[in-house]
């Protein structure tokens, strides 16, 4: 029987250094000469790129969070069946920028639409599929906002929003954290280069 | 206490007559006087109108069933909250070319999806909004094509798909009004006078 390849995911708001350390971890699984891919969400796939477009697209502000909510779970839909089973069946890794908890800090927690609404989206559009541990990089929302400033980033409908709302974000990510111990807190204040031998050290547990 | 609108909803696969019928009986209703609208789905608000372009474009042929199911959910949730809900509030009647019922029979039924998934994702889209009534056009699939070839419409992405998933559309139509006496199967195989006389039968028994 063919090994499974292992699933990370990477969540955190915008401005946490989720990328930063997205692609420190795809670099050192290159040098381990481990078969990975990395995908991000929402997008990864054709379908899921023009969903991306929609949910991104500032002119986009009368949608409203339910329908928000069913588009980044269609977009996940496609991206599991298309590229993360398929990977993972194969013996294939998957780093993935952003998962289902994304949903629940966000839209559950953030939107407040509840955790019993996109818990069951989630479990819908993923056919059950997890990750087998996920980095939270956690952050506060003005040092993030303040990092997103400096890179001079276009502010996307989300960030829009204001730290009020990365706030209730953030605190729907450590309600996701308290729940389930594959999700990692790392304190996402310290260097680059700290946080990714945290995240190193997980690695190493697992692989 | 303000009177609520009518929610009339037109069922059927493409090519069954339901966009001739669905403008009589709006014309129809402007000779009555009554306050209305007419939508469409998936579309009918901006969110949702980008969402149908998705949809119906022949290039994203690798969309999963599953994320097909929950882009038209999104843009049902989005019609329904943002133009359905307010109007029929306000006592604002509602024409709406195909909804909930086309989820049950295309991507419950058809692709197989299944009615327990499809009934889920409905409620979840609608806030448990129903139409007060729905008229099902039955029409065999080979005169419903002929009907489109006549017309020399260009096949849509579902369209595309020939006669036998147009053939199992119209089992899980027949399924959804065995299951709902809201819907009203007409044969529409007769000429548009006979059918709208039926049409009307029916609209004098609600109004």
């Amino acid at each position: 029987m063919m090994e499974k390849g292992i699933f990370i995911t990477f969540e955190g708001i915008d401005g946490c250094g989720k990328s930063t350390q997205f692609n420190r971890v795809s670099e050192y699984f290159k040098t381990l000469g481990k078969k990975f891919i990395v995908v991000r969400e929402p997008g990864g796939t054709a379908v899921g790129e023009k969903i991306r477009e929609i949910l991104l697209d500032k002119k986009n502000d009368s949608m409203t969070s339910l329908a928000e909510l069913l588009l980044y779970e269609a977009a996940r839909a496609q991206i599991t069946e298309e590229v993360i089973k398929p990977a993972l069946e194969e013996g294939t890794s998957v780093l993935c920028d952003r998962f289902f908890d994304s949903t629940s800090a966000y839209q559950g927690y953030a939107r407040g639409l509840g955790s019993e609404l996109t818990d069951t989206l989630n479990k819908i559009a993923t056919a059950g599929i997890k990750p087998d541990i996920t980095f939270l990089l956690d952050l506060d929302s003005q040092t993030a906002y303040d990092r997103r400033h400096v890179r001079g980033e276009a502010e996307d409908r989300l960030e829009a929003l204001g730290n009020s709302f990365q706030d209730k974000v953030r605190a729907g990510y450590l309600e996701c954290a308290k729940a389930d111990d594959r999700i990692k807190v790392i304190d996402a204040s310290a260097t680059p280069d700290e946080i990714f031998e945290e995240i190193k050290k997980w690695l190493c547990e697992i692989l």
